[in-house]
């Protein structure tokens, strides 16, 4: 019998416009050097302000990704 | 005298859009079956990733809602 | 040689629409009195329901500004 | 052999006069429609303020109520 | 299109022999009542010790269940 | 349309008899000074020890008060 | 030159009455054999409940208590 | 009136089979020196690892013992 | 003279059977790929639930370990 | 009789060479505009990297001051 | 075969001068009434101001020690 | 337009003498192989015992580092 087993990444995305942005801009980005992307959990909303305007939005987000079959 | 007594209660809202649809779906919901809901808390954003994109937002609340009057 | 020092303060915006323009919102308001804002981290995100629907997206925020120099 | 099985529900007491009060409160309503109720968990504790003074004490708590009896 | 939504209950278990027995006592007397249990996350372990030795397991969970589809 | 703004403040309340009446302490010191004081939030409960008894009740809170309107 | 050490050990009071009651149960009977008894912290605010009423207030507490000087 | 009093004192077990083992261990160890032991808190669940396997289980938990009767 | 430096990885281990199983698979998963894995910290329990039975334990885990020495 | 309420205020210090400076340097700055200084409370360890070293350190504090009496 | 336990306790060092030096205070002063300690972790820092300068700092840590081998 | 997008890697570093000489330990073992560091986050402070003295400080710190730009 076998189970799965799942890797848990720390990013942050970021981006100019909306904290959904940031979020999809952080799976996309693992995506493009990684495989198996499961599942995504927020950690941490922040941003940038410049001249009194927020000029970044900041999500930090947990990524869970399955690695592979072990043996059971 | 009388002081009110609210219920809160926990639903996770989905949606393949944004956390805030996310939300209001949870919202809306609630609504559907119960009277008298007065605000909410998000405690949780998560979300499932498919294909290497966001393929659900998820958002865990807590609903407050207005059980009743209680005689002081 | 000198050293920066920033004050942190906390905010709570409102908005009928949507997180995002909360958190814009209460970031405006500190930019119009203040200077020097330079980031922001949200510490809660609620908001009020009415007649089973969202009625207010309210954002707690804390704001980091630079005071200004310290002597080293 | 059987092992008891508790639920947990989440209520906000109000009181104009005291946290305790506020807390039997919710007690007390919660005994009005449920038996079994065993113990509470204290999770909050904040309050409305009109006119410079404190209006409404409010405790969100935790109630351990028994269900039933499950078989082992 | 729909969306999914959940709720979250949370329940104690108790054992007299291990954590996990008290976790599926949990979730087994919620299945005897409640359809559509997808998860649970375990919130507190805790038990009770009687004459120097363990005498109850006791597990507080969350356990998610879908209530239906929502219009989306 | 506008969108009401907050802020939060910090307080810690002191008092030789209750907790409650620590609370009432900083809330009605805040009150002196500032106005659109609409609700606390209780933070840390900690009180100080002289001759084997309590001295000093002490009640950390946040206070939210209503800076004004912005422009929506 | 000399340093303060101070040490923190935990107790639950308990009281029919009320909170302030069961956090002073805890801190006289501290004081019945230690000395040098200097502040305390509220760790959690619980209770039990008998036909459907409090019937005992429950406060974990930690009080911090003086040692003894040290050599600098 | 009399009111209970409790400590809680904080121990780590350990185990080379399980978390239920190392969390015995522990229990029995208070037992041996100590009278009055009535439950258990579980904060902390490690472990130590040695050539790829788990080679020990540690559990911290907080244990509350009944000190006495303190005078209502 | 030189410092030991560790890095924390995070895993996720599934089980049918137990959180202790779940637990050692995220181990071994680990040590088939990395060596010089010290020490592991549990930072959540949960599970998925299927036909009101559990159906899977997961773990997550950190995972520390030894990456080299490094001058002091 | 009075009883004092003390008011928190959050700042950021500074360093490019320890957290202790990085402390004192929020203390001080606090202490040139602002009376009435008792004690702080570090809420955040963080800092900035430059070319592989750290270029500087950022310490996260609440300091405590004495506002005034307040009628008792 | 045996398993080790251990005790935690909780110290609060405090120093003139610096973190680690109210640290290393609180270590040596636990190890001249008893031993075993085998490793602390920090759990809060904190200092008092005197005339708008850190007068002490005070570092609250707990202490593992080992209390004996038990009998597996 | 392009995004940042960062990594959190997560790091224990240890000294004989100091947080501060573990802080940056960490921080320059993570920059031999590894380029793009940013900033870094203190999580836990602990150290080791021996013969009664502080043997080694531990710092466990989450390091951000950049990974590219991202296509927005």
């Amino acid at each position: 019998m076998s189970a799965s087993i799942y890797k848990k990444i720390e990013l942050v995305g970021t981006s100019t416009t909306s904290f959904e942005h940031a979020t999809s801009q952080a799976v996309e980005r693992a995506a493009a050097t990684t495989r198996g992307l499961s599942w995504f959990e927020v950690t941490e909303l922040r941003g940038a302000i410049s001249d009194g305007k927020i000029s970044e939005y900041q999500v930090s987000l947990k990524i869970g990704l399955r690695v592979d079959e072990a043996a059971g």
